[in-house]
């Protein structure tokens, strides 16, 4: 008999679903790919070149478990740039993105203690809490002890505002709360700015700053991001990656001091393309309605009009239309009645869906 | 105030050891490296170019999240050809193998379960149960859910042989617990048998294998591993590992596959004469007993007869001779009086090491 935390493992929705699509590929169904937050593209070959050379060089022993240092410089300095402020080498750890979720709430958390997530949310964070026995805080209660928020937010694309961050960090303050800050599509923000509680406290007293590679640079593949907080929790958080990981590989990370070199402005502009081509298609689909997002590289539109559930419109659009996507219910209670499309692809791929989803929709729920 | 949990994090001894190591190198000091589980080489030719060839087709995206489908092929073939069995692949999850020891205690024990683990042992075996709250079983209880054995032993190089393995494996089959084999080191065996209790139930009801690519294939930097049990136990690993880092980097796993393919008998050859060489210089210095391990890349000379503590040895060697080894108190208490030496360095290094550990004798212990 395995623990009971087992129960409450779900993993992530997109993995789930790519096992079917694979299936339907090895049946040689054409399928387009609208499920996952992945990139179009690959790095740069300066960023190749990085690793590779780091590669031929034999940087392949263990190495100082929290980064090493000439990382750890280039991220302070690619914060200043960003944030206005320099943090201390101290307060930065590397490893991978996803993970520092889960180490954020272990090394905050007690069982008692309870998280706010938002909703619709990235699914990690609810599983995080599920699988860790802690509770998600409807509201504000004695117990609350960490916030999390996401802006851009993955996966409306949605990006708070000054007044929201500094109302959500004036909260924090006053119930003495850390706030995780996801910002993982920070620099994913079309026609307006974006905004961190971080530049608050310099991440010295609360806030935690999620960072990643693997959006703007096109990194998926290389697992690689950082956190920067309090040094005190950033202390404890290094200790559980040591025990569990004893550190990231070197040539991973010689990638990422080339990453934070590069200019990601051509890639920006093309997803606004994208986003902009995406959202009008969606509204001229009857029963579709969709918000322009100002950030991240996903839509979510509201397809209640359809007559159908958030499922069975996803199921639809894989099974039928071959447009690989995900019901909105997958990413919380308030995802209902929406789908997330990651529109981080071509400009013909994405013509081709909409095509699609528009011949679906006279079949199934056009008057 | 972070969770109670932080007061239970150790990390790793090597580790911090390391910290004092590069102070003292940047000073301007010598030091002769045998504290940490590294490798002298670096991973061969076709194996760089193997991740290399990945990273420039632009194997840069996610993938599967449990592994890649060739990989896990290339592991069942070599598990066969090792062990005799032939793994389904949904009994094999692709992940760095330090983070396996954390993720079958989490997915195997409650908080009231125990875990037997060896004395000395790896001290993350220590550290996991530790900040899991989960307690060490002193002997066997009623609350006895798991049993982590290590053989070849890392810190002492001993292997067990088929007996002792049988009778563990009987014990764990009497009593219903899971038996977490650690085999990082079977491929390093000198003039004898490695046995794993994998053999007898083909890692389908209680044995989970624990297997790495650091060690032997000199890629301690790639943080690759694998682990084979129990398919119902293997999901929820996978789950886990989904969640937490989503997938290990596809261009990784094609080293993985190449390694796999290797020759490894000239590393095992040239391992077994420097441990030979310094067992033997070990014995010659007063005060200092070397047993001759029969397999990893560890010594484990017992130095009580020197009069000094094991961290005070220890100190004294890094500080007086800067020669870097681990105190074996850092292995639990049977440890104590003993230090623990990695021998995976060059012949020179080996002999330059005995001469100093012989002056320092001189001066400190000698009659």
């Amino acid at each position: 008999m395995l623990a009971k935390m087992t129960n409450n493992l779900v993993g992530q929705p997109m993995f789930r679903l790519k096992k079917r699509i694979r299936e339907l590929e090895l049946e040689g169904e054409e399928i387009l790919h609208f499920e996952i937050g992945d990139s179009p593209f690959t790095p740069s070959d300066t960023i190749i070149k990085a690793t590779v050379d780091s590669l031929l060089k034999g940087e392949t022993h263990y190495t100082a478990s929290s980064g090493i240092i000439e990382l750890k410089e280039a991220i302070a300095k690619a914060t200043y740039k960003e944030y206005d402020f320099l943090p201390n080498i101290n307060q930065i750890l590397i490893m991978p993105a996803n993970a520092i979720i889960d180490f954020v709430v272990r090394c905050v958390c007690d069982k008692e203690d309870e998280v706010i997530i938002p909703d619709p949310r990235f699914p990690s964070y609810a599983s995080v809490l599920a699988y860790n026995g802690i509770k998600e805080s409807k509201g504000i209660t004695s117990k609350t002890k960490l916030w999390i928020i996401n802006s851009p937010c993955n996966p409306t694309g949605e990006v708070l505002n000054k007044k929201d961050i500094t109302n959500a960090y004036d909260l924090a303050v006053e119930h003495n709360w850390f706030l995780l800050s996801d910002e993982v599509y920070s620099k994913m923000v079309y026609g307006t700015d974006h905004f961190s509680p971080s530049r608050f406290d310099k991440c010295e007293d609360r806030v935690i700053l999620l960072k990643s590679f693997s959006k703007i640079y096109a990194m998926a593949g290389f697992r690689l991001g950082y956190a920067i907080g309090p040094e005190q929790l950033i202390e404890k958080m290094s200790l559980l990656f040591q025990t569990i990981f004893s550190c990231m590989p070197v040539f991973i990370q010689r990638a990422g001091i080339q990453a934070l070199e590069e200019d990601v402005q051509d890639k920006i502009d093309y997803y606004k393309e994208c986003r902009d081509l995406i959202v009008a298609g969606l509204n001229e689909i009857q029963g579709i309605t969709c918000k322009i997002p100002k950030g991240a590289f996903y839509v979510f539109p509201d397809i209640k009009e359809t007559g159908l559930t958030d499922e069975k419109f996803a199921e639809l659009m894989l099974e039928v239309a071959g447009v690989a996507l995900l019901p909105g219910s997958n990413f919380g209670k308030n995802g209902e009645g929406h789908v997330r499309l990651c529109y981080a692809t071509t400009k013909s791929v994405i013509k081709k869906a909409l095509e699609k989803i528009h011949l679906i929709g006279e079949r199934y729920w056009y008057d």
